[in-house]
């Protein structure tokens, strides 16, 4: 597929550099937000950012490191009650919609079948920002303009989007980390509210004795995901999460995506009670780097399976701002 | 993850011998239809049928056979206007909920947000059976009864599947082989209403020098798929398709999933026009053996890679009768 | 239209006799319930019910009764967050599909138009049990038996009601009755669990002075529906309504329609915890008598408007289970 | 109601001379579109416009021009395969989410109940203009500009209009005047494209020998309604109706709606190749005077009833830029 081929020689040393700075800096988060070095390193008109990463060396390396075939699944189910925050994420809805007992009528009545062949379909209303999902790189705006520098009104009409929409996403095979601050910190889960620092991530990685590479994907656990079922509610409007100075460390390290056990891979309530979501523009927006939420974190970190191959597809969804997915670690 | 584990030993021995002693038999369609061996042979109350001849080392042994890294994308986009057949598949709709501006908008307002934050989220209504998809096992019925011999009362309720839902399915990771049943033939593209029969397989597999292993996932190409998006209506009303004779001849190669670039798999006008989509009944409710429609397979065919690793990965919504997915081809 | 005409000649005579026996007993609820003489009356295949009591001759005298011209509006917004039980009454979901510029653009670039026109469009997601919304007679069922002693199987498919869906049921104009029984009562509102009696009905009439005649549309004050803004969760779980035997009472004086200020019209929790909605299936499946709910009833109680003339004119949703109606009073 | 009480002191005089003049102009529509008189007649920050012509004396008169209590159906009922134009109009969707057989089981094993309750309820997906439905006043924009003036950024936010939406709509009871057109004409219907012009409206009005008055409700019969259910995709996609200089010569009869059988009240394709849908603009965005599209006009029209009360209750959809009725003529 051409959108691995043109990869890594652009790399974004320029930015790297800079950013790399960044995250050595003191974490006093104050005064005009500063989200970073800005989204041009791929180049115009580019769609799919960090996804540029994966190449096929890339693919070939993380697929190679798979030892033994046996798969996690790091993906909640889609269903009824997931947690939400309405009016900006509506309600998922799923309901039958063909019965076997009426579909099988209806095919004996219209084609005279003998066969007793019946189907069941369902009707579902969403969102595909529920459950275990990715967000496409056109998701958010800084003031007006979306991944690229794209204005808001070339970059969206009332169908989706018309610029870094969901479909645009590459298949993603890469070498997955784990990094456990919840087990780093000591606690079952970190409180609502908890801004995780690139000191955290550094910690936890040496307890792991794992370092994240360029073109990683990372998965963080914070241990707030065990209410995602239990407490819905609770779960969606406040939960710890990486901070902004983190989400540059991050960057800084190249990873191709990011994730969480949680609601919006950031914390919330905000660091600066006056900067919503930033991690949102500094990742998607500015740097072109994938994030996922709700992440289902608890069986590979209890097996302490720090390293892997995660796998995830999304669904084209033509125009959409991102796609529920099945991820998968493979070992 | 348990479902790959109680794999390869309790291959359904007595059940093959006696499909491939039917796939010999004479094709002529006729009489009461015979859908096969019944479903009893993964064991009573399994959900996953053939997932479970995916074994780690089957998994692992199709990861080896990657090569280059390289990506094939056999996923066509899920957008307004695909092929749907109403009432039993209802249209699909998507358009944006949230825009950037007004979502801006309300976060300033609401949180005296001053970094300019928007978002973009869609909502969509649909069936789980557009675009490309792979078929849950609960999907298909025979006399009221799912795979596994559930009593449709049981086997569902108002809110979707109790029994072989998507969410069941296991991660498919397989060895793939592509059949060129159209460039067998020597046309672009099968007529509606052709079914391929036994012979036909085998014909193009020696054509293409391929064989068919246990654990396979196989993709049929018929031509048909250059409809789906220049005029879907005549491609969701009749098309090419494997026939009853070719889905037992398949079954028989104990394949994990069978997919085709048409809308149902099996061919349209039916065979025996008394006798509605039996191939849903054999492989899926009979077999447990997944269905694939609306593959997108013009460029692996165009390349000729007649093999590959395929991997796919439904999302899991809960008790959904199908997913749509974003299959690849790893070479 | 015809569904008027064939009205008040067959009288339920006996059926009534026998209702009204019955409200004379005692109120000891007990015993296997019962629900009160069958819906017969109408005769057989009727999908109208009490609606055959409105003909021209009463809808004129119902319309002459209008004094003044004045409207009252007894209908709340449909509105999102509006009261719901999940998972039989799902959420109401309504966003703007078209937006003014967006369409602008397209038209103008479509059409080549210079008038600068769009358009705004919404889509809307929901049961039509939703705010202010009248029952069909085919919404409730008795041991799998529709209005009518239609067998379950035969009075719906899956795209809804074949038998007694709302587009069956005629336009309501008749004369409006108003109970205040929280008034009656003394109390702003009665208590979740109040259980409204024939005592409480006739001593509420003779306070204001009003009979209720045959052919009436009866609409009760609980107050409760104070909380429909405020508080939809705690309104939608437990309410005052009538009981049993309220409803018999009302079907004795052959009344149209009974609606209340609250999530049911009957009382929840219900008067015997193992018969659950038992006015509904008096009223709507024996009686054929319409349910109309959340009513607004706050102005026209404080004003005292006992008597009016109302009219509700559900929208002719094919095969629907109700209609969301906007219900006006006339003076 | 308040709505009503302002009304008659303030008629638009100076408009209303103004819109005269206009009619008796000469038809030739050429040059830059003039969409007639603007719409600041009913004051600023009105919202239901010429709805503030009725007025409790207009209704009264309305009711009481009411002799037999006889009710013509003016409704088509709404249903799947309802003639839509997507991508603006979206398809109408509706399947049954609630089936008595399992809302039965469910509240049996989950409250113990012994009176075999069960409940149909239905999922519908729509936009509010589907079959028999009036507009909302903040429905159509001119240069982005809703009624009243009001700026598209302040008018509507992405759950709906801010202003003019159709809960702000008042109940319509007016006098009620057949127009057929077709008849006039002496064909059964006109032919797509046919704009229908002030004379014709005269000539049709004089052969019926009725006349309209201020206040009134306008119907106007093209025959292109018989396509309704046979041939809803020619149905939608061109179609006789009123051109600009019909809807100006309504208007300054100070009409409070005009409806048709058809798809949008005037023609399409458009007299002006390069103005779209100028009677949108003019009527509801400049006038304040309701469209109501797709009315069932083919039993009154032959029962020659020219003349009756016409009765329209629009469901409250708050933010909603319409909504499907029950539209009946009381004789």
């Amino acid at each position: 597929m051409a959108t691995n081929k043109k990869a890594a020689k652009k790399t974004p040393a320029a930015a790297q550099s800079k950013a790399k700075g960044k995250s050595k800096a003191k974490s006093t988060f104050a005064g005009p937000v500063d989200l970073g070095p800005d989204h041009w390193v791929w180049g115009e008109g580019d769609e799919i950012g960090a996804g540029n990463l994966m190449t096929p060396d890339s693919i070939l390396a993380a697929l190679e490191q798979v030892k033994k075939g046996e798969i996690i699944d790091l993906s909640h189910d889609v269903a009824m009650g997931n947690p939400s925050i309405p009016p900006i994420q509506l309600p998922y809805v799923m309901t039958l919609s063909s019965t076997s007992a009426n579909s099988e009528r209806m095919i004996r009545n219209g084609f005279g079948a003998e066969n007793g062949i019946g189907f069941y379909l369902e009707r579902i209303e969403m969102t595909t920002h529920v459950s275990t999902h990715i967000d496409a790189l056109g998701h958010a705006t800084i003031h007006a303009e979306l991944y690229g520098g794209i204005p808001a009104p070339v970059g969206a009409d009332d169908f989706g989007l018309c610029h870094a929409g969901i479909e645009k996403a590459p298949p993603f095979i890469a070498r997955g980390v784990i990094i456990d601050v919840a087990g780093y910190k000591k606690s079952k889960f970190l409180k609502p509210g908890y801004a995780i620092t690139p000191a955290d991530l550094e910690g936890a990685l040496k307890r792991q004795k794992v370092s994240i590479e360029k073109g990683s994907i990372v998965i963080i656990h914070t241990g707030w995901g065990h209410k995602f079922w239990s407490d819905p509610v609770t779960y969606a409007h406040g939960y710890p999460g990486i901070g902004l100075d983190a989400s540059k460390w991050l960057a800084a390290h190249e990873v191709v995506a990011v994730g969480a056990d949680n609601m919006a891979l950031e914390v919330f309530p905000c660091e600066d009670p006056k900067v919503i979501f930033p991690v949102h523009q500094h990742l998607i927006t500015r740097q072109g780097i994938y994030i996922i939420e709700n992440v289902k974190t608890d069986e590979i970190v209890e097996r302490k399976l720090w390293q892997s191959t995660i796998v995830i597809l999304p669904t084209k969804f033509r125009g959409a701002t991102g796609s529920p997915v099945r991820i998968i670690a493979l070992l």
